[in-house]
């Protein structure tokens, strides 16, 4: 069989549900040896942050929550999406990966403490099958916690070996990418339980909350490699568009996924009365009084939030997220095209990106 | 009267009462004068830092914690002393303070995102007369301000207008004493209500709580004007001690202090058996089981607060952390010699030196 060219075979399997299956395993497995390749290389930049730091509880939730606990690195602390973004942006533009795993590791770390202050403010008891930081150790020690991987990814991006220029803007950008997460993360909670959410300011807010730190993180790799900046604009867009992708589906299964394979009860969305996706459509879509009124009764039990989620489905809110993520994905590959990425970063880019809009956890 | 050498009063004046409150009335109102001369120019920086920025809460809580809401500054957001230190110590060396203005506002910004998470742990619900963020707004949003004011604080430092090699390295100061910052914070939590707590136990967590940013300050300060390293570590030294003898002053007027002049409930760190230095000194004097026995029963009204103040004084520890404030000073004014200064900002210094360890809020 002739080799494909890289960019094309994702637009054109997704024409038939067979071809979609295959192409899905083949995403499936593509990704885990993408994800497997970068991962020492951000865990190492990591450890080694970490190493001759006291011996401090700080380090030991620090730790535990990046998954680095005992004798060796598990998943259990997150898959390093988007550190993996981050190095191949870096050799997309023909950069080497291991010059911007300072970077990478930085963009992880900032991401690992908006998920654990997030766990607080949502009340969140379990995270990827295990108690979250502050179950185990209280409030005020996990927003320290928190804070202390705010910290180390500063700490990671300012020992860049780079030009000193450069080091300084990717800082200034890691941090504002940050800020834009914490203004998405501030909508997200006012919006909580509000009737008057739309579509357009759903995306308003996970542009900030999500997308900002994916697109960030693909400039950040780019930079590094001394891309200029149009090319870097390109790639940053791609990480937008993936970003957006990938919360839409995380909505997706936060409402119907598996959750043994989510690893975490499912229907918390629904519980916590959150302005995800589907609710916000089904809200607008004509008979979304009924789910306003479902609602405002309050979900309590497994059985209320299949309900709940079946009357979302009815509403058209999945097919409606589902198309949503396969646009996203299309103006993303469009965006890397416009990058003119190099051949082998670019395939597993978008094998990449395919497996996130299409994962089941 | 002839002109005094700067650095020599302060530590001839202590000898009598009439001379101290002589000197500590002329030290307040020198301070005043200090900070006012340098506040406008940090909030100023602040100022800029946060315009053009989106219309959102997070902001609006930004500002309500830094005291910038409504028309005009209030001392509502606090005194700027550390960015006060930043910018004396750059003039110390030679600098001018408007260069290293930017580093200033993030040093002082970095202290106020953990200002606003410490409510959150510690559960306070009045900071200088007003109720605490997450009092406001919740503990969710309240985390997420304080974040924004951490991301703020970066992206300030890296505006500095200085040899990219120097912002590098400011940044990376800025974030190494930020994570000492949460290391104090984690033992202060972790010590509550411990019995086995000693003095040097006590040090190492106001170190690294306290001491490690305002030492950062001075280091940072001294660095942007292009400092060596011997004379930055002295600067380093002298704003390291002078955050052990602020604290250790903090740490008496939680107890003794006036409620109105503070502007927060005295005796709170009684009530949540906190192990402040008077605290950790009775429990380990002679007769220290009778106060460990009290506070064990808790303390629960102002008059309960009132009798376990007078216990803990009779157990000397009052004049004991007294003293170790003076040594802090006395030992500041020696490192601020060694770094020798120009002679009208080493009088700026030692003069808010002396006020932040004498004021009475």
């Amino acid at each position: 069989m002739a080799a494909q060219p890289p960019l094309t075979r994702h637009r054109r399997r997704t024409f038939t549900p067979r071809h979609r299956t295959r192409a899905l395993m083949r995403d499936r497995d593509g990704a885990a040896a993408i994800l497997n390749r970068f991962r020492p290389m951000v865990d190492e930049a990591i450890g080694r942050l970490l190493s001759g730091r006291p011996d401090l509880l700080l380090y030991q939730m620090v730790r535990y929550h990046l998954g680095l606990e005992g004798s060796r690195a598990t998943d259990q602390g997150g898959k390093r999406v988007r550190a993996a973004m981050c190095l191949l942006s870096c050799e997309a533009v023909g950069g080497g990966a291991e010059t911007a795993a300072p970077a990478a590791a930085a963009v992880e770390l900032m991401h690992s403490f908006t998920l654990l202050h997030d766990d607080i403010a949502d009340g969140d008891d379990i995270r990827r099958g295990r108690p979250t930081v502050w179950r185990k150790w209280g409030v005020g020690q996990a927003v320290t916690a928190g804070d202390a991987l705010f910290a180390l990814a500063n700490i990671a991006a300012a020992q860049l070996e780079a030009e000193p220029e450069t080091v300084r803007s990717v800082l200034a950008e890691l941090n504002e990418a940050t800020l834009a997460v914490c203004e998405g993360q501030q909508l997200d909670i006012s919006y909580e339980g509000r009737a008057d959410i739309t579509v357009a300011d759903y995306l308003r807010m996970v542009e900030r909350k999500t997308a900002a730190l994916f697109a960030a993180a693909c400039s950040i790799g780019a930079q590094i490699a001394g891309s200029p900046a149009p090319r870097r604009a390109s790639l940053a867009e791609f990480g937008r568009e993936v970003g957006l992708g990938f919360q839409i589906q995380d909505d997706v299964l936060g409402i119907w996924g598996d959750p043994a394979e989510m690893g975490k009860p499912v229907g918390s969305d629904l519980r916590r009365n959150k302005r995800s996706l589907p609710v916000v459509y089904a809200l607008n879509a004509s008979g979304g009084e009924q789910l306003a009124a479902r609602l405002g009764a309050g979900v309590r039990s497994d059985r209320e939030a299949a309900e709940v989620a079946a009357l979302i489905e009815r509403l058209g809110a999945r097919s409606f997220c589902e198309r949503m993520v396969g646009e996203r994905l299309a103006r993303g590959i469009a965006a890397l095209e416009k990058a003119e990425p190099e051949a082998s970063a670019a395939d597993d880019m978008s094998t990449l990106a395919s497996f996130l809009m299409e994962r089941s956890r």
